[in-house]
């Protein structure tokens, strides 16, 4: 199937991802590896609840740890650019028949709550409270240095869905892999903000939450990390890389959270804001496409995922990997 | 004056800054210098012109050499988003009372060639021929590894007229610096793109071309490059850093080519993509604004910039540089 | 067994390892591989020999090439202190009972060609033709920027018994594996210069070469190094990494040459000058001696090796590889 | 005057430089430098004495700081290769008429004190207590990541006799400013380790220690302290660079602790072991001797040192320098 022409003018301007909810079953040990460890830092907590911001945003908070008796992911939210933005996104949902409710959310102006085609949950805002700038305080920067969430990464049952979904609402695919035999997407990235995905998509049980990725400043930030989760009881949580992906040229490093949220730490992508970008495809065939310089990732990184709050995932409707067959 | 509220929603809209075409005297000596030495790629050359892109950029040029009797700038191009965008833009412009004109330009579609509220030359397009993909063709990788075209910087005699004209066509501030005790704008930076800056401003006799700037990977690929130029011939072509700018927190390295046409090399400013983005705010006496580390710039680099075509600089409105005076 | 105490005042004076001469099926390839994909610098060259250096090497050569009809490694050469440590050397090995002869070998002076207690062939040399140095011709830098050869690593059938051979000649432990249950040897790093080894070795079918290892900059020239070799046909020429040893504390890559001759690019280890080094010991259970962060190294890498001219490999005495068992 | 010929057979083995004994005015402030900031461990402290090391070394310390009236050094500190060359040196001083004396010094072995041709104060000893390793403890690692000291530079006022002094104990030259005109030293790196200086010499009124160096892993880490101590209230501590030197070809970064003692943050220079190793001469007349990128260093760092305690320094016997006339 061609890649569906993106939705130039979309029906509501959305700017980019914003902030991933986690419920996690230890804060504490949760803080370590966030904050003692990845280096972002704290802008709220309660005994329940740690807010965090990276170092160069100023959004009150880009990740919520929620302690939870199981691990989950609550919904992954988006910013758009304006509170007329917001309405036009509640009648869009609305009109499609999607549930739609406002809600109340801590440090956050009118937010909408609605889902995806597949019920996955997806929060809308336009106002955040700001904060300090911190980028210039380099006293703070600590582990591997994170500067912004970049994007999320979802398992679905069906990528050609999402990508038609997803480009109906504005978000334009950078880099897709297309099963040559039928014709179908593997996996596709999608963007708003101008980098290569605010969310991409690949096969699988879903939906479910592959990833959360972390934009750093450069390579040996990365070196750095591993470095130090190696000598400080988290060589095992290393799951893949660092490497350098084929799609999107990114420098990535993957790592699993104490619950097993996978984290991608990432850098080096490129800019994508004109409309007339042509999107890249790769041939499920081609090994590079995952890691250009050629080492398969483990067996972990295809199945293991995050599970959102009351969603029941699917199998996919393509079969099981074709990468991941021994 | 406070910074003026950006236009939410302009009259037509600007996706980023695409190319600059400069007159140069020597055309051997400038593809030396930005083929050989800096590594920007040549997309198509004869006797008289060179066009370059750098390595992550699809569209057929950022940068155009121009065999010349002096060197000088022809204008600034700017890309818009459509069609429909560009005969807004005309519409605008017209509107307004300035000169407008429908240009060829080799591999672009229709260009509208105008000016700002100075004279200073700036053209739009809305189509430019695409090439492959190189980025991932590392062979080509050499010099400072130039990714993309990243923005320009202007002497202007009048900053706040500068910002306003600009806010006016959808370009949002940064960040600036205020003269504390006038209250005037000294400087200031606005994007369309994403980053700190599509187009900066700074006080000065003008409109001139204060430098052109390029993206790259790390800061490490600039210390590269300042190796090659000290030992290639290029040492008195080294005019300022490396260093880091307080303002837009970049790491930069400021270089002169064979006619005196400014490059900054730059890396690691920050994501802006945010309607709500604080502009920030420096005092024209904090010397950090302009190098965090604290080393002065030299006196060149305050003075020194490149004329367009047929515009007469107009002396600063505020005088000389408190900043330059011995 | 414990590692036996090194001796401080060696029979004769070992500055460092030299250079390596290997044999190679293709010549041309095998310059497309050094020269062209590396970064290594001809010295001298005609139809059947290459001579190349590294970056900051004034020595005239470090790596020999020479066409051949089978890929084979002809010897391990080392810089003796002056000519007088030569003559000690030749009398000490020739008092020993080995196989002693004066070769000549261009750009070198007087040459002893000898082996080590397995039959390796080793020479040594005192004084070798003095280049001009390159190390700030920042031009010539390509590839991986390779700056000097930095250690051979051998398989032996008995590492404690190279290691006892190699003390007496002076080189010194600075980390070793060892079996926990046998109390024997499985790995050992040895030293002359003052880093962490100029020659090593490793149980296993043996003498065979298992890699040689080039010294670069920092982790990024490695991480460029895999992005070009990724895309310009090397992929499969990738074989481990890149990655941090334990052992060592080094940044590692391992390559294979067209002829499968192995090269490590490698850099950050530490300066091991003091004569009271304590060598630092390694469990042969601990997988984070090989790879601090986690990921374990190929089976080709524990079996594959180079053969030394006429030298007929023994089986290891310790039985296979624990670490390789499936 | 040609560079005297190394003596290849010292009449004692002197290993390296060992560490450096700092009079401080104000031990907090030295703390929040060198510690805080820079990231150096302490490994012992009391009221009045703070011991360093950085974290490759397995020695109780490189850098001892102690509460003093008066910033000052109180000697320059090396480690000899066992008891037998103590012995040795402690003859060899005593046969040149040089003030002898054995003293007792925390941590380590017995310890000669004595002084050079200038009354220079330099101690030797064989013997340090051995920590154990922290070089793979990355969670200590902070500020600029110091992992061992690498040399001392000195100001003469006869670069001349100090370079005749210090190789009859063994030191090499490997590079040198000579001034073309009177053909007298400007100054010199001479090595014992195997880099480019254990101890350099640089002509001014002297001796005054210039600085004392510590190694980093890479370029990039310079940058971070850079950014730390711009924004920790350093800003004015950051004296020259980060830049490369034409001599050595190092990366460096030079900064002065809260008493003035100035500190070289320093990188990348090359493998000396080679006893023929061509020392490499500069002419005072060539700026990119200092800085190959052509910056000039600014006058204070031609003119300010350290003292040593109970020695007054001496006129040079060249003049002022041509270097920092006006």
């Amino acid at each position: 199937m061609p890649i569906p022409a993106p939705e130039l003018y979309p029906p509501f301007n959305i700017i980019r991802l914003s902030h991933v909810d986690f419920g996690v079953t230890d804060l504490a040990a949760s803080k370590a590896f966030y904050v003692d460890t990845l280096g972002l830092q704290i802008t709220d907590e309660d005994a329940d609840t740690v807010y965090l911001r990276a170092l160069e945003e100023r959004g009150h908070h880009c990740m919520v740890l929620r302690k939870s008796e199981t691990p989950h992911v609550k919904a992954l939210s988006f910013k758009v650019f304006d509170e007329a933005q917001l309405d036009k996104a509640h009648d869009w949902f609305k009109g499609r028949g999607h549930r739609v409710e406002w809600v109340e959310r801590p440090y956050q102006g009118r937010t909408l709550a609605t889902h995806d085609h597949l019920g996955l949950p997806i929060e809308f805002y336009f106002k955040m409270e700001r904060l300090e700038p911190i980028h210039q305080k380099y006293a703070l920067y600590k582990g591997v240095k994170p500067l912004r969430i970049d994007h999320f990464n979802c398992f679905v049952p069906d990528v050609d869905a999402a990508v038609g979904f997803y480009n109906e609402i504005g978000f334009r695919v950078t880099e897709y892999t297309e099963d040559e035999d039928s014709k179908r997407l593997w996996a596709a990235w999608t963007h708003r903000k101008g980098g290569v995905h605010d969310i991409a998509f690949t096969n699988g049980l879903g939906p479910r939450l592959h990833h959360t990725a972390f934009w750093v400043p450069t390579p040996l930030n990365i070196i750095d990390l591993c470095d130090l989760m190696a000598t400080t009881g988290y060589v095992s949580n290393l799951e893949r890389g660092p490497g350098r992906h084929g799609i999107s040229n990114a420098f990535f490093l993957y790592i699993l959270d104490p619950d097993g949220h996978r984290i991608e730490i990432y850098c080096s992508d490129y800019q994508t804001v004109d409309p007339d970008l042509e999107a890249i495809k790769w041939d499920l065939k081609d090994p590079q496409r995952q890691t250009l310089w050629g080492a398969p990732a483990p067996r972990s990184w295809f199945e293991h995922g995050s599970v959102f709050t009351g969603v029941e995932p699917r199998p996919s409707s393509l079969g099981a990997s074709p990468i991941i067959a021994p």
